[in-house]
């Protein structure tokens, strides 16, 4: 041990054999070292440094108790695991965190023996914990299965879905512990959060128990002897309290609350519920973003951390495909995020229509609507992490004749598929969905790409699905769909909105948004970019790179993926020999494959014609511009595919 | 009156004004009629009696307290409202249940303005009608908003999410009556099945108000004094006791259980609650199926009937293209639906395995796996109406070394899409979806039709799609399919599935399933139809038509959707002018968009490739048979596709 070291006791784990080393009395030591890493590090990364911090103590006396190289621990979420990252093998790459080629930021079992899961979605690590413990069984296997859920995700009816299944189950072992930060990423929602609220309050369940006979007891002269007489009234009455909390109600044994940053206390509690059969529900206090300078009353500043910019590393350099061609404008431009746009767009749209009433899941800051809901309190829901109730009921509000917005990410809103089914698509109604997050997001990774939204609602019926090249634009498609009298969607990046004003030196006036109409930003001769969405812009810049070459292509802003211009499509691929279409999605079923099934309709036409999109893979974590540049979904991979035309002939097979 | 009518009383009533209009004291006769005219119909039309006859009390009593054409009512999953129809101005019309151009099996807001929503799949009616209830305070407008929900929809996570938000609310007015049957489509479930057990046994809520002062006053000699002194500590042991509702604790006002079947009491509670502010749960025992004969005891029996052979109407004879063409088999063969092909299949599979296990969301009847769960019980979980749960759960048990079946209708394998997505794609685990009722179902309609699994399974990196043509072929492939190291989804349809000896007589032996190849089943030079699933038989009736015309078109059954057989789906294009694929799935990002992906991806090819599928639109309720012409995707509009070729030259465009 050296002792000039700052973390003299963390140098010495590595691994939770390592850890189990440690004598209980310097693990409380040992959590300021992990807390102090954590925090210089994130710093440095960016990341979720909330939601890690919390956990510090927890997750020592998870690995100082149990062996999860051998039994399973399901982190739910997964952005709470920087400790657990620390202790299991990963110490000395935790400063690559978020980076390519790097640790991801979430439980990755890719990464580790230790994770059981790749987790970002919230809700489900009780339901894969308890099919873990089932399958054990089954196999003839003996080991613990460990779910780790916050108390908003407890508000997700997957993980009520597994409560009640669990709860009923008379062979399996299971513990679930409940991470009650009593904040969650928003204000948690909902009645769940009041009853936890109670349950916080004191040590209930250990109360419970004697209630009745300590209060009976109490009384003076006649107390003892009425006690001893009441008997089974006592047991009655007994059993009627007990079951108060939800939990019991659903069969779990009940344990809390406990003090979740007394890491010894931690350790006996998970020794003594280690020692039970059946499912068991651990309720432990913590604070989120413990040790976080500042972050006692700001949610927003302990759940995630920006990364510092005076320490920010500079990104990677990435090796890429050969290609002369330098991008004119870089991927990533100052100004302001399409969140924002987005976020200001709602607060002019709500003063216009007293029916316009945004609708979140657990998202106010992310979706861009704090401001709004300081404005519009009356005109502001957050239905928590409950993406499938917030989708049915904008449905019975736009029932009711309001404008709803539903703002969900784009792959939170698979959460919501069916409702979007059933309950908006089947009933024709005015929902409008805001799709933040549409396409590759960076650093958060797999979980969080929102890549295929296209695919999953272009098969939807009469839903109206739209992308805006700019922030402007994003405003005029919003006013649009709201005036729509059937369901819509309109999707945008992570990131910021391209530069309207730079767009328009390109090709002079904005056209008017009108229903299944492209817009034609520039032209020429030499083949065509039909573009979706944000990667309008990237067209625009292949096209000025390829001006320079002496090669004019035209670059035409789709606007809409439905219902397509079917016109605009065939006139435009009659006009060129090459037409290659542009998205940020799944190169399967998305912006690509609308117009070859339009080709295929209506065709033939002259044009060759080429998808570019995402590759159908599971993407790795790094930064946005560097998975763009993976992903071949730079202007210069672009503007490649214009000039290999001139080199060399297409080849129609192999490529 | 007309006393010589069997239906003296409900002659009288068309809407709920007449009903407002008979004496309190005949309700229960007017309800004896209701049922006898379901049963009569029912029998003949087939649909879901059980649901309907459980709640004839509770419908009369609804509409003679409500006025739904004002106030909304919200039937969730809507098989409960064959009553509410005839109460509703759909008196004359409703032996025309189920058929085409008749009234839907489920509420369906486009045919009745007393109904809210058109509603198929489980729990979202509660979500649904708070949102209604947000829009009506926000919209300035009063009326009463109504729910009404199964128990073992109570189960579902959506339904779980609508009341934990509903009880944080302290504005809105929302009545949640919680059908209880008891039954459920199989047993409920759960947890909260146990719990709610726990309320049937008594009017548990009025007796927990009194129980305390009752006990102690009971008390002999020092009774009543002792009551007056406790005081503040009986007050608080009510507050411990009455929370031992889940229903409390969500913070809904709870009252019952109150008697299903008694009307008149029903009708006193209704105007009881009516009265209250804020979000109420009436409790209603009913009995699924009362006064079906024989339904006591058989689930399956009231749940859904058959039409009587000897009452069945003919299918109504439906113009359709003209075509000189007939098909050489007919739609519908006598046989094995392919239900019972895989419930055999899995009977055989989990003798050959011990890993192998079934996972049903509360479908073990509708999936085939009822046998199954008598044979191997261990093996056999039914996750409830939780189809989120039942996927993460399936992802548990792959991880634990098992091999995992989950199956799940095409169409509520949607509320299960993003536990697909991160549970089991992104781990890349072995769960083999059985997804039943994929295409077009008939009479059920379009909450049921399963026709977007393809679009939105499609895009997710590395599963394996597949559809057998025939019950050996599923066999084949569920062997194949749990042999493989990852996720993978074998689709099949509602119905019988064809006859193998039948085929084989056209192609001679089968070929093995590989992955990722087609197989050709005939050759031909006049063009090639590429089929997926059970549509292979169709384009081989529609072959077998064309030889009589002297027309011999390729067929080839596509096996699998992803991967894709690209090698062999560019040489098939290589050897026609003419390809058409042929699916039963939507149109729009199915396996014909998989086809023109390849294409333009390896293209170009000789042939014009033409999707065949379901057109992208709502559509009606109808038989099967029916449902498949109306979309074009009969034999005979194969076989005309090739015919027209050599009438007339394709024109490129307006077709």
């Amino acid at each position: 041990m050296d002792p000039s070291s700052p973390t003299p006791l963390l140098d010495q784990v590595d691994n939770p054999a390592d850890l189990k080393g440690i004598p209980r009395q310097q693990l409380p030591a040992l959590c300021a070292e992990l807390r102090k890493v954590i925090l210089d590090v994130v710093s440095v990364t960016g990341g979720h440094l909330g939601s890690g911090m919390g956990v510090v103590e927890l997750t020592t006396a998870l690995h100082y108790v149990f062996d999860f190289k051998d039994d399973r621990l399901v982190w739910d979420v997964g952005h709470q695991c920087y400790p657990h990252k620390l202790l299991t093998e990963r110490k000395a790459r935790f400063h690559t965190l978020r980076q390519k080629g790097g640790l991801s930021g979430f439980s990755n079992k890719w990464e580790s023996p230790y994770d059981a899961y790749l987790m970002g979605h919230a809700g489900t690590a009780a339901s894969a914990a308890l099919g873990i413990a089932m399958g054990d069984r089954m196999m003839g296997r003996s080991r613990h299965s460990v779910a780790v859920v916050g108390d908003a995700a407890m508000g997700c009816g997957v993980a009520f879905e597994a409560l009640n299944h669990a709860g009923s189950l008379e062979k399996d072992r299971l513990l679930v512990i409940l991470n009650d930060n009593r904040w969650s990423i928003a204000k948690t929602v909902g009645a769940l959060s009041r009853h936890l609220n109670k349950l916080r309050s004191g040590t209930l369940y250990n109360r419970a128990k004697e209630a009745v006979h300590h209060l009976i007891q109490s009384i003076p002269v006649v107390g003892k002897p009425l006690d001893a007489r009441l008997g089974d009234t006592v047991e009655m009455l007994k059993s009627m309290v007990v079951p108060g909390h939800i939990f019991e109600e659903l069969g779990f044994r009940y344990f809390g609350p406990i003090d979740g940053h007394d890491v010894n206390g931690l350790v006996e509690a998970l020794e003594a519920v280690k020692k039970l059969d059946g499912v068991v529900l651990m309720h432990v206090l913590t604070e989120k973003g413990k040790g976080v300078p500042g972050s006692e009353d700001r949610y927003d500043r302990a759940h995630a951390a920006k990364p510092q910019p005076v320490a920010k590393k500079k990104p990677e350099k990435v090796p890429v495909e050969p290609c002369v061609l330098q991008p004119v404008v870089p991927v990533t431009k100052p100004g302001r995020s399409w969140t924002e746009w987005f976020g200001e767009g709602m607060h002019i749209l709500a003063k216009q229509d007293p029916r316009v009433i945004a609708i979140t899941a657990a998202m106010p800051d992310g979706t861009g609507l704090m401001e709004f809901r300081d404005a519009f309190p009356e005109r502001f829901v957050d239905a928590g992490i409950a993406e499938q109730h917030a989708v049915a009921l904008a449905s019975g509000m736009a029932t009711s004749g309001m404008r709803p917005v539903c703002a969900i990410y784009s792959t939170f809103l698979q959460r919501g598929y069916d409702q979007v089914f059933q309950e908006v698509i089947l009933q024709k109604l005015p929902v409008l969905f805001a799709l933040d997050r549409g396409g590759l997001v960076g650093e958060d990774g797999a979980t969080h790409n929102g890549l295929y939204d296209l695919a999953y609602l272009r098969c939807m019926p009469g839903i109206v699905l739209m992308s805006p090249k700019d922030g402007s634009e994003l405003h005029e498609m919003m006013q649009f769909g709201l005036g729509l009298s059937g369901p819509a969607a309109i999707r945008y990046a992570r990131g910021n909105a391209p530069n309207a004003s730079e767009l328009l030196g390109w090709h002079g006036r904005q056209q008017p948004v009108e229903l299944g109409r492209m817009e034609i930003l520039r032209e020429g001769s030499d083949g065509a970019v039909l573009a979706y969405g944000h990667m309008v812009q990237t067209a625009l810049e292949a096209a000025a790179m390829l001006d320079k070459r002496g090669v004019h292509i035209e670059v035409v802003n789709a606007r809409f993926c439905k219902p397509l211009d079917e016109a605009g499509v065939l006139a435009l691929c009659d006009r060129h020999d090459r037409v290659v279409t542009l998205e940020d999605h799944s190169r399967v079923g998305g912006f690509g494959s609308a117009v070859l099934e339009c080709l295929a309709a209506h065709g033939p036409v002259r044009a060759q014609v080429q998808v570019m999109g995402v590759p159908d893979e599971i993407l790795e974590h790094m930064s946005r511009a560097q998975v763009l540049d993976a992903c071949g979904l730079t202007a210069a991979h672009v503007a490649e595919r214009f000039l290999a035309d001139r080199t060399a002939p297409v080849t129609p097979r192999g490529r």
